[in-house]
């Protein structure tokens, strides 16, 4: 299977990318004809855990959306079970250090690059084993958060990590660790200047950088800046947003 | 408990209505606080089944919602379970006759008004077992489904069935039976004039109308023209449209 | 395998049965080791469909206990899916017919005797399936409630369906249908000579007759009064009583 | 989506179904990569219900395979829930009359020619929703089983419904209908002539027959006799043989 | 949202807590209606996961107990996950060092305080997400266990750790690691003494001491003692005594 | 409940292991029926968590196969919670060092040889709590999986941790780590030599070895080589190969 995602960043397209909180197959596949170009399901902050992430990924995959996955810890077991189970692309949270940047291509990545153990249950789907084995460890994207100030602390070791993809900034942790409120979409010129520099970084080194926000001109805006993933909120906040406002019309 | 639906219609007013595919008590939760004054679970053509109704229930319950559920067919098995787990509006695809509606009410009213089994398992949470016997009779609103010529033929009769609370009218359906397309928000005039037949006959009886939509400007409308509970797509409907709209404009 | 129930009443012995209302393999292998001769999967009233009952069966397969249900209605669909899952008693609600009492035991029932179909996909575990199919129809007790007025008018010509092996009292039903409040445990006079009258009959008739009771003490009393199967509450009420006695007693 | 079955009958070529009892969405994706052009999940005798049919839709749905149901009975309720969940062929159980025929193509068929209401929840992925609906009355495949005396006896008029595709043979059952035992594979002379009149009927009809088979040589022989539909085994007993035979192997 | 144990602590009375290790949100809701003030989902020891542990907080929230989870280990990916499904209580296993209580705090406690990320999916429902993130730090009790010999050697240490608000003694594991059997409502003379030990020095630091007992009696007399949080066994527990006893009352 | 396994280590006879990757307690209990002694959940790369191994732990049970898990990794939570379950066997992956195997072991084990959490909530089923107590820590296997040059290099220091009661191999990872090809059923010189190597040093201390096979052959060849417990495919991959077998003749 190709990584769509990989694909549109070696052509310099960005993405966009939807976030799946509810734990059913059912919304996932509603999601999938919804014209994203990928779909992660989110095990840290979502409703979510491994069987669910794996109905998700089923109930996508006939709608040709790349399976990408946000795993609640940097913890090689629970991120060699979402890749046996599909995900082509692994958001990691937390990620302040270079060594826990090595940690988690480590735990991404089969020998000789990494650790990662074989056993491609449902990968292998997307081919037979032995050619997953072949392309793996280049088609999966790895993706470490960028969302405190000792990550930035540590940016270019992170960075220069061998095997890291890209980066996915997460705007409300960020904020929390520079003594802002949490939230997305956010406008301080501190935190637009650290966004440039992220984009400057990554840019110098040919990676990727995604970030979540709360609402589609704001991630337009951000596609404009040069982000090259963007995500819109979730499936329950599209959810919500839409109810409230079909209500309010209804009432009137 | 209350049924806020049956004190809404004793006022006067109408209710604004949400629909439940998904199989989530996670996505019900959402859906509940959205503004909804009630929130119907599909067993007839949303992705749900009996359990997953009781799961829908629990997530709405601590948001003051009215429960509904719409059963997949006119069975007392199916009737007497989604009651016991608590719903307090029932509403009963493809009643098409007198005979149809006095088996629908039989199965949702206790002796001696009709012949529901006694056992309220999640239902006699809301109050004493002995309390919820006492007021589900008259509590619970029973809603059979106008949705073919036959029943249009039969309007009369099956509403002067006793017991009967209102109707709900399934506007894809009831074009089909006329030999028009399967839609929602129909404009044809016959449809409309059968719509005024509805509310006249109902009105006559002190009954309500509901009827499925579209769209919440197409709900309004319908709340202006007389119908007392209007519903707006469903959760998957909205969460679709939401997300296409948003990638629409991320991407545009 | 052995039905203990059915050798108990052949020994002329009555037997304490526990009901699962609890949706959970769990819950049904601790009330499988707490001394029930068998335990009843509750699909009317429970809040239980046909795979949390599957799982109820393997939770309680070690444990020696009679597997049983009471299937949501008289319908040969989940009548089937039950007895193939490896319910060795059915017990079934609002059989108030012989017609009704004869299409029970024909769901029930291979050919020549009725007209179930052949797949015994789990029940075919306790031996070989050839081996199954020889004795499931003198092994699987069939048990139609009596309920109803209606059904005592016509208790005779139940009785005497041929394949019937005994009856299950429903004392809320029962009560509900003669005019009184919906209780267990009851005392009013009519009551207890209708069970007279239900023992007398199902006597004549080498026929069992079971009963749903509120407490250990009534339980016991029926067995006392020639009932050979009592069961005792359900794994929630239990477990209900249980807590309120133990918070009571902390609090205190 | 096209209905692969019904293309290949067109074509005069026999398709291998596949038979699914693992309530699984990932047994069914693994039974998809086998090499069968259809699976059918068994409600009937299979450990399935309606989410885990729904689920195995999902599962196999990338893998290019008809999904098709064995409904647990001949009921509106569920043949439509199965239906809009994007099933395209229908085998119902024990149809012994043309009135049973006759009911259950009406459950299949949109009106004019039936009565299915209108909400492909699922259905509708397979394009979008007004051109399943152009095209479901003719792609969903409604096959009858003939499985007793009573079915044979009716077998012209049963064939004569209009609407009905095909017909089902369930060898068990209709062995068990004859006096014999229950079993596949069969090779009495009476049963081998009645094969041959249900394929001179439907022969004449243009409907293709389907049978269920206990082994992958006897499936050939049945292509061989004139059946369009072969099945073997199910799921878990292609399992239990391979695993019975790898022990014995082991060990031996 | 309240959080009632903290409440209760703050007004210096103690709390009656229960204990589940069924998963299934139908008995967490029987066991939210039998008096307790908090219910603590055991995914320790419990057969209870991460979606479990959501339905049983669905299950208790209408019902006003306050929710709280012991996780499985002191690892940051559950503790978030379980706290953003709502948890008011978190109770931790072995934490024996003042370094693994200062973990445990940080993993509970949004910036500046600790390094919990912002995203409570669930436990936004308490009230506008702003809000809660206002309060979490103050509302949320953190528990470590005290249950090791190096526990109570480490026992002031981990005390004066900024963020703990009491302790939760495991008298099994604390057994256990004494050289003693693992039981409930211990007599040791030595055990009391290290209790009262508890006591004192939580006593001096304002902190509340929670401990699990296996009847109503002991737990009464804890709460006597200073204990300010007793769990009285657990739902299954409650159960299978209650279950046990009514079987012997109906044979005996 | 005696550890089948064990028990024909110490008679000095070899064990043929199942492998379970399909989330399922049927498909468990089919697998059960199949002749292995012993049955083990793969939760690292088979499609399973933790209630799925509950589930096919229930569905083993009544067969008398001894139930064993490999756990996703090194976790004391994840290993702690399937020894309660009620795993007999516990393989865990990737224990390279002394270090890794002696923590290994402390999870496994209760004071005062390891630090195991007391509270077997299923496994106390296998007797009384008390006994269960008494014997776990001789009767669970502990078995720590050699599959890379870094645990090749730590062997003896592995092998002479104290509770380690054999080894298993996993010949995919050993490959990789080696610079071979992830493949099962090797031949080439140097592994077979790696083989006859882990035979020997685990010889001379009564330890077990273990290893993971693609075919029965294989399997039995092992066994004559020395191996105790030799594992054949899994669950999924039978049934695929079956499955392919089964459509090659049908359609051949």
């Amino acid at each position: 299977m190709v990584n769509k995602v990989k694909e549109a960043w070696a052509q310099g397209r960005a993405v966009v990318n939807g976030w799946l909180a509810i734990p059913s197959g059912f919304s996932a596949e509603v999601m999938a004809q919804s014209g994203f170009d990928s779909l992660t399901v989110d095990m840290q902050h979502g409703v979510q855990d491994y069987l669910s992430a794996v109905a998700c990924f089923q109930g996508m995959q006939p709608h040709g959306v790349t399976p990408m996955v946000r795993v609640p810890w940097n913890e090689p077991g629970i991120i060699g079970k979402v890749l046996d189970a599909g995900a082509m692309g692994l958001i990691c949270p937390m990620v302040n250090t270079a060594e826990q940047a090595a940690a988690l291509v480590s735990a991404c990545r089969y020998p000789p690059v990494g650790t990662r153990s074989f056993g491609p249950i449902r990968a292998g789907i997307y081919g037979e084993a032995g050619s997953y084995f072949d392309t793996a460890n280049k088609d999966i994207a790895v993706l470490p958060m960028i969302e405190t100030k000792q990550a930035l602390d540590n940016l270019e070791a992170i960075l220069d990590t061998p095997g890291v993809d890209g980066i996915y900034v997460g705007p409300s942790d960020l904020g929390l660790s520079l003594g802002l409120a949490p939230k997305l979409d956010r406008e301080e010129p501190e935190v637009l200047k650290i966004y440039e520099r992220l984009l400057k970084e990554t840019g110098k080194r040919n990676q990727a950088v995604g970030i979540h926000n709360g609402s589609a001109p704001y991630a337009k805006r951000m596609i404009g800046m040069g982000f090259k993933l963007v995500t819109i909120m979730n499936d329950s906040g599209l959810m919500l947003t839409a109810a409230r406002a079909a209500v309010a019309t209804a009432k009137g």
